[in-house]
């Protein structure tokens, strides 16, 4: 068994209104100086040993990630 | 201005149903073989030079993280 850890974010350009509000609400509650904060969305898969990135991306692209608006980026290829 | 990057997932125990609902659709998908699915919350954030990890952890403990169902990580530190 391997394991991928994918991680989703919006492409740059796209609203990231979660995100400002997480920023808004850190302000809120003293931490100032915050710039920016970007959200996304982390997965961790188990799947059978040999399967190789290109079939870890298949997945990404046809369920995952949203192509039109995120982005996605795989570690433990 | 620093980077960091936080990964908050379910501690382990508690259901994690999006993460099987992705693991059944990736099946229904005809990608067999997938064990476990397990989902997440990403952020970066961008603090000020100087921060240290301990302002971060009271960030994450404060706002951004459920400390009874959630646990988090930090890269970047």
């Amino acid at each position: 068994m391997a394991t991928f850890r994918v991680i989703i974010t919006l492409k740059p350009g796209i609203l990231d209104a979660q995100g400002q509000a997480i920023r808004r609400g850190l302000l809120a509650l003293g931490f100032e100086g915050i710039q920016e904060v970007r959200t996304g969305r982390y997965l961790e898969i188990d799947v059978p040993e040999g399967w190789g990135e290109e079939k870890i991306r298949a997945m990404c692209e046809g369920l995952l990630a949203h192509p039109l608006v995120e982005e996605y980026r795989l570690e433990g290829c």
